[in-house]
Protein backbone atom coordinates (compact mmCIF):
# COMPACT_ATOMS: atom_id res chain seq x y z
CA UNK A 1 0.00 0.00 0.00
CA UNK A 2 2.49 2.52 0.40
CA UNK A 3 4.41 2.06 -2.60
CA UNK A 4 1.30 2.63 -4.38
CA UNK A 5 0.37 5.71 -2.35
CA UNK A 6 3.71 7.70 -2.86
CA UNK A 7 2.56 9.40 -6.41
CA UNK A 8 -0.07 10.66 -4.87
CA UNK A 9 2.16 11.98 -1.73
CA UNK A 10 4.50 13.76 -4.27
CA UNK A 11 1.79 15.14 -6.42
CA UNK A 12 0.29 16.43 -2.84
CA UNK A 13 3.45 17.90 -1.53
CA UNK A 14 4.12 19.35 -5.27
CA UNK A 15 0.76 20.83 -4.88
CA UNK A 16 0.67 22.04 -1.47
CA UNK A 17 4.23 23.76 -2.41
CA UNK A 18 2.84 25.80 -5.19
CA UNK A 19 -0.03 26.49 -3.33
CA UNK A 20 2.00 27.68 -0.15
CA UNK A 21 4.39 29.32 -2.33
CA UNK A 22 1.63 31.34 -3.34
CA UNK A 23 1.09 32.09 -0.28
CA UNK A 24 4.11 33.99 0.92
CA UNK A 25 5.24 35.43 -2.42
CA UNK A 26 1.36 35.70 -3.53
CA UNK A 27 1.82 35.59 -7.66
CA UNK A 28 3.74 33.38 -10.02
CA UNK A 29 5.46 36.36 -11.46
CA UNK A 30 6.50 35.89 -15.29
CA UNK A 31 8.13 38.45 -16.72
CA UNK A 32 5.99 37.57 -20.25
CA UNK A 33 3.61 40.42 -21.64
CA UNK A 34 -0.13 39.69 -21.55
CA UNK A 35 -0.38 42.54 -24.01
CA UNK A 36 2.22 44.39 -25.75
CA UNK A 37 1.81 47.73 -28.75
CA UNK A 38 4.26 50.15 -30.16
CA UNK A 39 2.65 53.42 -30.58
CA UNK A 40 4.12 57.12 -31.71
CA UNK A 41 3.25 59.96 -30.24
CA UNK A 42 4.01 63.66 -31.36
CA UNK A 43 4.90 67.00 -29.47
CA UNK A 44 4.87 70.62 -31.34
CA UNK A 45 5.11 73.12 -27.94
CA UNK A 46 3.82 76.37 -28.61
CA UNK A 47 6.76 79.30 -28.95
CA UNK A 48 4.65 82.19 -29.25
CA UNK A 49 4.39 81.94 -33.19
CA UNK A 50 2.92 78.41 -34.23
CA UNK A 51 -0.26 78.64 -32.30
CA UNK A 52 -2.42 76.45 -35.14
CA UNK A 53 -0.05 73.99 -34.77
CA UNK A 54 1.14 73.40 -31.72
CA UNK A 55 -0.22 70.33 -29.32
CA UNK A 56 1.54 71.80 -25.92
CA UNK A 57 2.29 74.48 -24.24
CA UNK A 58 4.42 75.79 -21.28
CA UNK A 59 2.32 76.70 -18.32
CA UNK A 60 4.49 76.75 -15.68
CA UNK A 61 8.57 77.95 -15.22
CA UNK A 62 11.02 78.95 -12.70
CA UNK A 63 11.90 82.46 -12.38
CA UNK A 64 14.47 82.62 -15.14
CA UNK A 65 11.62 81.07 -17.57
CA UNK A 66 8.91 82.32 -19.45
CA UNK A 67 5.99 80.42 -21.32
CA UNK A 68 7.10 80.61 -25.11
CA UNK A 69 10.89 79.42 -24.80
CA UNK A 70 11.58 76.90 -22.92
CA UNK A 71 14.28 77.79 -19.73
CA UNK A 72 17.74 77.63 -19.58
CA UNK A 73 20.16 75.69 -17.21
CA UNK A 74 18.48 72.23 -19.89
CA UNK A 75 14.91 73.29 -19.10
CA UNK A 76 14.76 72.63 -15.66
CA UNK A 77 11.63 73.90 -13.77
CA UNK A 78 9.54 74.00 -17.33
CA UNK A 79 5.81 72.55 -16.69
CA UNK A 80 4.29 71.61 -20.15
CA UNK A 81 1.02 70.59 -20.59
CA UNK A 82 0.46 68.38 -23.76
CA UNK A 83 -2.43 66.85 -26.24
CA UNK A 84 -0.37 64.69 -28.58
CA UNK A 85 -1.92 62.48 -31.51
CA UNK A 86 -0.77 59.06 -31.43
CA UNK A 87 0.05 57.20 -34.33
CA UNK A 88 0.77 53.55 -35.87
CA UNK A 89 3.55 54.91 -37.19
CA UNK A 90 6.44 57.44 -37.41
CA UNK A 91 4.73 59.87 -39.56
CA UNK A 92 2.96 62.70 -38.01
CA UNK A 93 0.68 62.97 -40.47
CA UNK A 94 -0.88 59.79 -40.30
CA UNK A 95 -4.40 58.89 -38.92
CA UNK A 96 -4.14 59.55 -35.48
CA UNK A 97 -5.68 56.69 -33.15
CA UNK A 98 -6.25 58.68 -29.86
CA UNK A 99 -4.13 61.53 -27.84
CA UNK A 100 -1.38 61.62 -25.19
CA UNK A 101 -2.55 64.02 -22.64
CA UNK A 102 -1.03 64.87 -19.71
CA UNK A 103 2.11 67.34 -18.77
CA UNK A 104 5.59 66.90 -17.99
CA UNK A 105 8.26 68.60 -16.36
CA UNK A 106 11.85 69.44 -17.30
CA UNK A 107 13.39 68.33 -13.67
CA UNK A 108 18.02 68.83 -13.66
CA UNK A 109 19.27 71.33 -14.24
CA UNK A 110 22.73 69.55 -15.86
CA UNK A 111 20.90 67.33 -18.50
CA UNK A 112 18.03 67.16 -19.95
CA UNK A 113 15.47 64.89 -17.13
CA UNK A 114 12.02 65.01 -17.44
CA UNK A 115 8.91 63.71 -15.05
CA UNK A 116 5.90 62.24 -17.02
CA UNK A 117 2.14 61.86 -15.82
CA UNK A 118 -0.14 61.29 -18.99
CA UNK A 119 -2.69 59.25 -20.58
CA UNK A 120 -2.75 57.28 -23.85
CA UNK A 121 -6.96 58.05 -24.48
CA UNK A 122 -8.34 56.06 -27.20
CA UNK A 123 -11.76 56.44 -28.87
CA UNK A 124 -11.74 54.20 -31.62
CA UNK A 125 -12.90 50.58 -33.32
CA UNK A 126 -9.71 49.63 -32.62
CA UNK A 127 -9.49 50.14 -28.85
CA UNK A 128 -11.58 51.98 -26.38
CA UNK A 129 -9.84 52.83 -23.16
CA UNK A 130 -7.19 54.59 -21.35
CA UNK A 131 -3.88 53.67 -20.43
CA UNK A 132 -2.34 55.74 -17.36
CA UNK A 133 1.40 56.74 -17.04
CA UNK A 134 4.06 58.49 -14.76
CA UNK A 135 7.52 57.89 -14.15
CA UNK A 136 10.94 59.34 -15.02
CA UNK A 137 12.08 60.11 -18.65
CA UNK A 138 16.26 60.66 -18.40
CA UNK A 139 15.59 61.38 -22.11
CA UNK A 140 19.43 61.49 -23.36
CA UNK A 141 19.18 57.43 -22.81
CA UNK A 142 18.25 55.64 -25.75
CA UNK A 143 15.77 53.95 -24.04
CA UNK A 144 14.02 54.54 -20.58
CA UNK A 145 11.05 52.79 -18.94
CA UNK A 146 8.37 54.38 -17.14
CA UNK A 147 5.32 52.78 -15.41
CA UNK A 148 1.61 52.06 -16.77
CA UNK A 149 0.02 52.30 -13.57
CA UNK A 150 -3.71 51.99 -14.48
CA UNK A 151 -6.28 51.93 -17.24
CA UNK A 152 -9.29 51.92 -18.27
CA UNK A 153 -12.21 49.74 -20.73
CA UNK A 154 -10.05 47.86 -23.01
CA UNK A 155 -7.32 48.44 -20.52
CA UNK A 156 -9.45 48.05 -17.42
CA UNK A 157 -6.84 47.65 -14.84
CA UNK A 158 -3.87 47.57 -16.40
CA UNK A 159 -0.48 47.71 -15.26
CA UNK A 160 2.94 47.47 -16.83
CA UNK A 161 6.61 49.14 -18.45
CA UNK A 162 6.49 51.20 -21.05
CA UNK A 163 9.21 52.16 -23.08
CA UNK A 164 10.20 55.61 -24.39
CA UNK A 165 12.70 56.07 -27.23
CA UNK A 166 13.26 59.41 -28.96
CA UNK A 167 12.63 58.77 -32.18
CA UNK A 168 13.02 62.73 -33.57
CA UNK A 169 13.39 65.92 -32.45
CA UNK A 170 13.52 69.15 -34.34
CA UNK A 171 15.48 72.06 -32.76
CA UNK A 172 13.08 72.59 -29.35
CA UNK A 173 10.10 72.43 -31.19
CA UNK A 174 8.78 69.13 -32.42
CA UNK A 175 9.78 65.79 -30.62
CA UNK A 176 8.33 62.53 -31.74
CA UNK A 177 8.35 59.35 -29.18
CA UNK A 178 8.02 56.30 -29.75
CA UNK A 179 6.72 54.08 -26.85
CA UNK A 180 6.52 50.44 -26.71
CA UNK A 181 4.00 48.98 -23.99
CA UNK A 182 4.00 46.19 -22.23
CA UNK A 183 1.44 45.29 -19.78
CA UNK A 184 1.87 42.49 -17.22
CA UNK A 185 -1.31 42.21 -15.74
CA UNK A 186 -4.10 42.02 -18.19
CA UNK A 187 -7.85 41.78 -17.29
CA UNK B 1 -7.65 -0.35 -6.57
CA UNK B 2 -7.38 1.26 -9.57
CA UNK B 3 -11.38 2.50 -9.59
CA UNK B 4 -10.75 3.66 -5.90
CA UNK B 5 -7.70 5.67 -6.81
CA UNK B 6 -9.58 7.62 -9.53
CA UNK B 7 -11.77 10.32 -7.63
CA UNK B 8 -7.90 11.22 -6.02
CA UNK B 9 -6.75 11.27 -9.35
CA UNK B 10 -9.92 13.49 -11.02
CA UNK B 11 -9.17 15.75 -7.90
CA UNK B 12 -5.52 15.92 -8.39
CA UNK B 13 -6.16 16.68 -12.04
CA UNK B 14 -8.54 19.71 -10.93
CA UNK B 15 -5.98 20.72 -8.35
CA UNK B 16 -3.53 20.98 -10.60
CA UNK B 17 -5.49 22.66 -13.53
CA UNK B 18 -6.29 25.26 -10.96
CA UNK B 19 -3.18 25.86 -9.59
CA UNK B 20 -1.27 25.78 -13.21
CA UNK B 21 -4.01 28.58 -14.45
CA UNK B 22 -3.00 30.86 -11.57
CA UNK B 23 0.54 29.99 -12.74
CA UNK B 24 0.29 31.33 -16.24
CA UNK B 25 -1.89 33.71 -15.94
CA UNK B 26 -0.85 34.86 -12.60
CA UNK B 27 -4.66 35.53 -10.93
CA UNK B 28 -8.83 34.99 -11.60
CA UNK B 29 -9.11 38.13 -12.34
CA UNK B 30 -13.00 38.60 -11.70
CA UNK B 31 -14.64 41.83 -12.53
CA UNK B 32 -16.39 41.80 -9.09
CA UNK B 33 -15.34 44.94 -6.80
CA UNK B 34 -14.21 44.22 -3.51
CA UNK B 35 -15.35 47.31 -2.68
CA UNK B 36 -18.24 49.67 -3.77
CA UNK B 37 -18.33 53.81 -2.18
CA UNK B 38 -19.89 56.55 -3.78
CA UNK B 39 -18.72 60.20 -2.33
CA UNK B 40 -19.46 63.71 -4.34
CA UNK B 41 -16.45 66.45 -4.09
CA UNK B 42 -17.21 70.15 -4.90
CA UNK B 43 -14.71 73.04 -6.19
CA UNK B 44 -14.83 76.50 -6.46
CA UNK B 45 -12.28 77.90 -8.34
CA UNK B 46 -10.32 81.47 -6.97
CA UNK B 47 -11.49 84.19 -9.46
CA UNK B 48 -10.27 86.75 -7.61
CA UNK B 49 -13.41 87.94 -5.47
CA UNK B 50 -14.34 84.83 -3.82
CA UNK B 51 -10.88 84.52 -1.35
CA UNK B 52 -13.07 83.06 0.84
CA UNK B 53 -15.21 80.38 -0.17
CA UNK B 54 -12.52 79.38 -3.03
CA UNK B 55 -11.15 75.72 -2.57
CA UNK B 56 -9.31 75.66 -5.45
CA UNK B 57 -6.88 78.05 -7.62
CA UNK B 58 -5.05 78.07 -10.86
CA UNK B 59 -1.48 78.02 -10.57
CA UNK B 60 -0.08 77.56 -13.74
CA UNK B 61 -1.80 79.04 -17.62
CA UNK B 62 -0.61 79.41 -20.92
CA UNK B 63 1.05 82.16 -22.41
CA UNK B 64 -2.62 83.72 -22.98
CA UNK B 65 -3.96 83.00 -19.53
CA UNK B 66 -4.03 84.60 -16.05
CA UNK B 67 -4.21 83.26 -12.36
CA UNK B 68 -8.08 84.36 -11.89
CA UNK B 69 -9.63 83.35 -14.84
CA UNK B 70 -9.95 80.38 -16.74
CA UNK B 71 -8.00 80.52 -20.68
CA UNK B 72 -9.04 81.26 -23.80
CA UNK B 73 -9.21 77.81 -26.20
CA UNK B 74 -11.44 75.49 -23.62
CA UNK B 75 -8.71 76.14 -20.70
CA UNK B 76 -5.55 74.41 -22.27
CA UNK B 77 -2.77 74.72 -20.11
CA UNK B 78 -4.65 76.12 -17.01
CA UNK B 79 -3.54 74.29 -13.90
CA UNK B 80 -5.59 73.86 -10.67
CA UNK B 81 -4.65 73.03 -6.94
CA UNK B 82 -7.29 72.06 -4.83
CA UNK B 83 -8.50 71.26 -1.61
CA UNK B 84 -12.11 70.14 -1.87
CA UNK B 85 -14.27 68.55 0.56
CA UNK B 86 -15.61 65.45 -0.13
CA UNK B 87 -19.62 64.51 1.19
CA UNK B 88 -21.67 61.48 1.05
CA UNK B 89 -24.69 63.17 -0.82
CA UNK B 90 -24.52 65.63 -3.35
CA UNK B 91 -24.79 68.98 -0.30
CA UNK B 92 -21.99 71.39 -0.52
CA UNK B 93 -22.86 72.02 3.19
CA UNK B 94 -23.23 68.29 4.37
CA UNK B 95 -20.53 67.64 6.77
CA UNK B 96 -17.63 66.60 4.68
CA UNK B 97 -16.24 62.75 5.39
CA UNK B 98 -12.47 64.00 3.98
CA UNK B 99 -11.04 66.24 1.42
CA UNK B 100 -9.96 65.49 -2.70
CA UNK B 101 -6.59 67.26 -2.98
CA UNK B 102 -4.26 67.21 -5.75
CA UNK B 103 -4.32 69.29 -9.05
CA UNK B 104 -6.52 69.16 -12.54
CA UNK B 105 -5.13 70.74 -15.76
CA UNK B 106 -7.41 71.40 -18.68
CA UNK B 107 -5.08 69.36 -21.62
CA UNK B 108 -7.50 70.46 -24.94
CA UNK B 109 -7.81 73.05 -27.24
CA UNK B 110 -11.05 72.06 -29.16
CA UNK B 111 -13.08 71.11 -25.97
CA UNK B 112 -12.84 70.95 -22.51
CA UNK B 113 -10.49 68.05 -21.24
CA UNK B 114 -8.74 67.60 -18.34
CA UNK B 115 -5.91 65.34 -16.64
CA UNK B 116 -6.30 64.28 -12.62
CA UNK B 117 -3.97 63.63 -10.00
CA UNK B 118 -5.37 63.49 -6.55
CA UNK B 119 -6.30 61.66 -3.18
CA UNK B 120 -8.90 61.24 -1.50
CA UNK B 121 -8.04 61.77 2.13
CA UNK B 122 -10.47 60.63 4.65
CA UNK B 123 -9.29 60.98 8.96
CA UNK B 124 -12.90 60.00 10.15
CA UNK B 125 -14.25 57.53 12.27
CA UNK B 126 -15.74 55.89 9.41
CA UNK B 127 -12.48 56.01 7.17
CA UNK B 128 -8.60 56.19 8.09
CA UNK B 129 -6.40 56.90 4.90
CA UNK B 130 -6.24 57.91 1.58
CA UNK B 131 -7.06 56.62 -1.83
CA UNK B 132 -5.01 58.03 -4.93
CA UNK B 133 -6.51 58.55 -8.40
CA UNK B 134 -4.78 59.87 -11.60
CA UNK B 135 -6.31 59.61 -15.76
CA UNK B 136 -7.68 61.49 -18.10
CA UNK B 137 -11.39 62.90 -17.63
CA UNK B 138 -12.53 63.93 -20.73
CA UNK B 139 -14.81 65.75 -19.00
CA UNK B 140 -18.09 66.46 -21.66
CA UNK B 141 -18.79 62.87 -21.57
CA UNK B 142 -21.53 61.44 -19.30
CA UNK B 143 -19.31 59.31 -17.65
CA UNK B 144 -15.36 59.13 -17.77
CA UNK B 145 -12.82 56.50 -16.21
CA UNK B 146 -9.81 57.01 -14.10
CA UNK B 147 -7.60 54.62 -11.50
CA UNK B 148 -7.29 54.33 -8.59
CA UNK B 149 -3.55 54.07 -8.13
CA UNK B 150 -3.33 53.34 -4.46
CA UNK B 151 -4.23 53.40 -1.35
CA UNK B 152 -3.12 53.70 2.53
CA UNK B 153 -4.60 53.17 5.98
CA UNK B 154 -7.98 51.85 5.45
CA UNK B 155 -7.63 51.43 1.75
CA UNK B 156 -3.74 50.01 2.21
CA UNK B 157 -2.43 48.81 -1.44
CA UNK B 158 -6.34 49.34 -2.74
CA UNK B 159 -6.20 49.51 -6.92
CA UNK B 160 -9.29 50.38 -9.21
CA UNK B 161 -11.64 52.87 -11.07
CA UNK B 162 -13.26 55.17 -10.74
CA UNK B 163 -16.39 56.19 -12.59
CA UNK B 164 -16.72 60.40 -12.47
CA UNK B 165 -20.44 62.07 -13.34
CA UNK B 166 -20.70 66.15 -13.26
CA UNK B 167 -23.13 66.39 -10.39
CA UNK B 168 -23.65 69.60 -11.51
CA UNK B 169 -21.69 73.07 -12.20
CA UNK B 170 -22.17 76.62 -11.91
CA UNK B 171 -20.41 79.12 -14.82
CA UNK B 172 -16.45 78.99 -14.12
CA UNK B 173 -16.81 79.20 -10.33
CA UNK B 174 -18.35 75.72 -9.11
CA UNK B 175 -18.31 72.57 -10.21
CA UNK B 176 -19.35 68.94 -8.42
CA UNK B 177 -18.44 65.77 -9.25
CA UNK B 178 -20.10 62.22 -8.28
CA UNK B 179 -17.15 59.63 -8.12
CA UNK B 180 -18.58 56.03 -7.44
CA UNK B 181 -15.33 54.41 -6.52
CA UNK B 182 -15.24 50.06 -7.50
CA UNK B 183 -11.85 48.76 -5.84
CA UNK B 184 -11.24 45.64 -7.37
CA UNK B 185 -7.73 44.81 -5.55
CA UNK B 186 -8.56 45.03 -1.86
CA UNK B 187 -5.79 44.52 1.00
CA UNK C 1 -9.46 1.29 3.05
CA UNK C 2 -11.54 4.78 4.53
CA UNK C 3 -9.43 5.24 7.48
CA UNK C 4 -6.33 5.05 5.28
CA UNK C 5 -7.85 7.94 2.75
CA UNK C 6 -9.06 10.11 5.39
CA UNK C 7 -5.54 11.93 5.26
CA UNK C 8 -5.43 12.29 1.67
CA UNK C 9 -8.90 13.65 1.91
CA UNK C 10 -7.91 16.13 4.42
CA UNK C 11 -5.37 17.29 2.27
CA UNK C 12 -7.04 17.63 -1.00
CA UNK C 13 -9.92 19.07 1.17
CA UNK C 14 -7.41 21.76 2.72
CA UNK C 15 -6.07 22.15 -0.63
CA UNK C 16 -9.06 23.17 -2.51
CA UNK C 17 -10.22 25.06 0.37
CA UNK C 18 -7.08 27.33 -0.82
CA UNK C 19 -7.35 27.40 -4.20
CA UNK C 20 -11.19 28.09 -4.02
CA UNK C 21 -10.15 31.07 -1.53
CA UNK C 22 -7.28 31.64 -3.78
CA UNK C 23 -10.51 31.95 -6.66
CA UNK C 24 -12.35 34.32 -5.25
CA UNK C 25 -10.82 36.81 -3.23
CA UNK C 26 -7.79 36.40 -5.83
CA UNK C 27 -4.60 36.40 -3.64
CA UNK C 28 -3.88 35.69 -0.44
CA UNK C 29 -2.39 38.87 0.63
CA UNK C 30 0.18 39.03 3.74
CA UNK C 31 0.82 42.48 4.96
CA UNK C 32 4.56 41.11 5.51
CA UNK C 33 6.60 43.37 3.07
CA UNK C 34 8.43 41.61 0.17
CA UNK C 35 11.39 44.40 0.26
CA UNK C 36 12.36 46.69 2.68
CA UNK C 37 14.38 50.33 2.18
CA UNK C 38 14.90 52.96 3.99
CA UNK C 39 16.31 56.26 2.02
CA UNK C 40 16.62 59.96 2.79
CA UNK C 41 16.48 63.24 0.24
CA UNK C 42 17.24 66.73 0.68
CA UNK C 43 15.18 69.40 -1.00
CA UNK C 44 16.96 72.74 -1.24
CA UNK C 45 14.63 75.38 -2.61
CA UNK C 46 15.47 78.90 -4.92
CA UNK C 47 15.07 81.73 -2.98
CA UNK C 48 16.62 84.20 -5.89
CA UNK C 49 20.09 83.93 -3.69
CA UNK C 50 20.60 80.08 -3.73
CA UNK C 51 20.97 79.40 -7.70
CA UNK C 52 24.14 76.99 -6.92
CA UNK C 53 23.04 75.08 -4.21
CA UNK C 54 19.25 74.91 -4.76
CA UNK C 55 17.81 71.44 -5.57
CA UNK C 56 14.35 72.55 -6.38
CA UNK C 57 12.53 75.79 -7.40
CA UNK C 58 8.90 77.27 -7.33
CA UNK C 59 7.25 76.87 -11.17
CA UNK C 60 3.73 77.54 -10.20
CA UNK C 61 1.84 79.82 -7.62
CA UNK C 62 -1.62 81.14 -6.99
CA UNK C 63 -2.27 84.66 -7.62
CA UNK C 64 -0.78 86.03 -4.85
CA UNK C 65 2.38 84.09 -4.93
CA UNK C 66 5.73 84.17 -6.97
CA UNK C 67 8.61 82.32 -8.16
CA UNK C 68 11.31 82.89 -5.34
CA UNK C 69 9.00 83.34 -1.69
CA UNK C 70 6.40 80.36 -0.63
CA UNK C 71 3.28 81.83 -0.93
CA UNK C 72 1.00 82.78 2.09
CA UNK C 73 -1.58 81.20 3.12
CA UNK C 74 0.72 77.92 3.75
CA UNK C 75 1.60 77.77 0.43
CA UNK C 76 -1.12 77.20 -0.91
CA UNK C 77 -0.82 76.50 -4.33
CA UNK C 78 2.63 76.83 -4.99
CA UNK C 79 3.94 74.34 -6.86
CA UNK C 80 8.11 72.94 -7.12
CA UNK C 81 9.94 70.98 -9.37
CA UNK C 82 12.49 69.12 -7.53
CA UNK C 83 15.89 66.99 -8.48
CA UNK C 84 16.87 65.96 -5.00
CA UNK C 85 19.90 63.70 -3.53
CA UNK C 86 19.16 60.81 -2.08
CA UNK C 87 21.50 59.15 0.69
CA UNK C 88 21.43 56.51 2.93
CA UNK C 89 21.78 58.26 6.07
CA UNK C 90 20.67 61.98 7.08
CA UNK C 91 23.73 63.89 6.18
CA UNK C 92 23.16 65.89 2.99
CA UNK C 93 27.17 65.35 1.94
CA UNK C 94 26.83 61.79 2.02
CA UNK C 95 27.33 59.95 -1.25
CA UNK C 96 24.12 60.24 -3.13
CA UNK C 97 22.29 56.85 -4.24
CA UNK C 98 20.40 58.54 -6.24
CA UNK C 99 17.87 61.22 -7.58
CA UNK C 100 14.69 62.04 -6.19
CA UNK C 101 13.05 63.87 -9.05
CA UNK C 102 9.44 65.10 -10.13
CA UNK C 103 7.08 67.48 -8.17
CA UNK C 104 5.16 68.56 -5.05
CA UNK C 105 2.63 70.77 -4.40
CA UNK C 106 1.20 72.76 -1.65
CA UNK C 107 -2.61 72.28 -1.48
CA UNK C 108 -4.54 73.53 1.49
CA UNK C 109 -4.41 77.29 2.79
CA UNK C 110 -5.10 76.22 6.70
CA UNK C 111 -2.06 73.98 7.38
CA UNK C 112 0.55 72.65 5.44
CA UNK C 113 -0.15 69.81 3.30
CA UNK C 114 1.22 68.66 -0.19
CA UNK C 115 0.76 66.19 -2.41
CA UNK C 116 3.72 64.33 -4.29
CA UNK C 117 4.72 62.73 -7.69
CA UNK C 118 7.84 61.64 -8.43
CA UNK C 119 10.47 59.13 -8.84
CA UNK C 120 13.47 57.97 -7.11
CA UNK C 121 15.86 57.43 -9.69
CA UNK C 122 18.96 54.86 -9.44
CA UNK C 123 21.55 54.11 -11.36
CA UNK C 124 24.18 52.48 -9.36
CA UNK C 125 26.10 49.61 -8.34
CA UNK C 126 23.59 48.81 -5.68
CA UNK C 127 20.48 49.42 -7.41
CA UNK C 128 19.54 50.08 -10.99
CA UNK C 129 16.10 51.30 -12.52
CA UNK C 130 13.28 54.01 -11.04
CA UNK C 131 10.72 53.61 -7.83
CA UNK C 132 7.69 55.45 -8.68
CA UNK C 133 5.44 57.52 -6.25
CA UNK C 134 2.10 59.59 -5.54
CA UNK C 135 0.20 60.63 -2.94
CA UNK C 136 -1.14 63.14 0.03
CA UNK C 137 1.36 64.45 2.49
CA UNK C 138 -0.08 65.89 5.26
CA UNK C 139 3.09 66.77 6.09
CA UNK C 140 2.61 68.23 9.75
CA UNK C 141 1.79 64.77 10.86
CA UNK C 142 4.84 63.07 12.40
CA UNK C 143 4.57 59.91 9.42
CA UNK C 144 2.32 59.74 6.61
CA UNK C 145 2.13 57.36 3.56
CA UNK C 146 1.97 57.94 0.17
CA UNK C 147 1.84 54.69 -2.84
CA UNK C 148 4.31 53.24 -4.83
CA UNK C 149 2.48 52.67 -8.02
CA UNK C 150 5.02 51.54 -9.95
CA UNK C 151 8.83 50.92 -10.86
CA UNK C 152 11.17 49.83 -13.31
CA UNK C 153 14.64 48.13 -13.73
CA UNK C 154 15.58 46.51 -9.78
CA UNK C 155 12.16 47.71 -9.17
CA UNK C 156 10.20 46.08 -12.38
CA UNK C 157 6.43 46.55 -11.38
CA UNK C 158 6.60 47.14 -7.91
CA UNK C 159 3.58 48.22 -5.73
CA UNK C 160 3.91 49.29 -1.86
CA UNK C 161 3.96 52.28 0.65
CA UNK C 162 6.26 54.52 1.47
CA UNK C 163 6.14 56.45 4.98
CA UNK C 164 7.53 60.09 5.12
CA UNK C 165 8.91 61.49 8.16
CA UNK C 166 10.43 65.02 8.13
CA UNK C 167 13.17 64.68 9.66
CA UNK C 168 14.41 67.87 9.77
CA UNK C 169 13.68 71.54 8.12
CA UNK C 170 15.54 75.08 7.98
CA UNK C 171 13.44 77.76 7.60
CA UNK C 172 11.80 77.87 4.44
CA UNK C 173 14.73 76.79 2.08
CA UNK C 174 15.72 73.08 3.41
CA UNK C 175 14.04 69.78 4.61
CA UNK C 176 14.94 66.52 4.96
CA UNK C 177 12.84 63.38 4.40
CA UNK C 178 13.17 60.08 5.94
CA UNK C 179 11.66 57.68 3.13
CA UNK C 180 10.27 54.23 4.53
CA UNK C 181 9.75 52.12 1.38
CA UNK C 182 7.89 48.85 1.82
CA UNK C 183 7.01 46.61 -1.23
CA UNK C 184 4.41 44.32 -1.22
CA UNK C 185 4.49 43.52 -4.98
CA UNK C 186 7.77 42.22 -5.66
CA UNK C 187 8.37 40.50 -9.28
Amino acid sequence: MKAKRSPFAILLLLSFLSISTAATTRKIQTRKPCKSMVFYFHDIIYNGKNAKNATSAIVGSPQWGNKTILAGQNHFGDLVVFDDPITLDNNLHSNPVGRAQGFYLYDKKEIFTAWLGFSFVFNSTRHKGSINFAGADPLMNKTRDISVIGGTGDFFMARGVATLMTDAFEGEVYFRLRTDIKLYECW
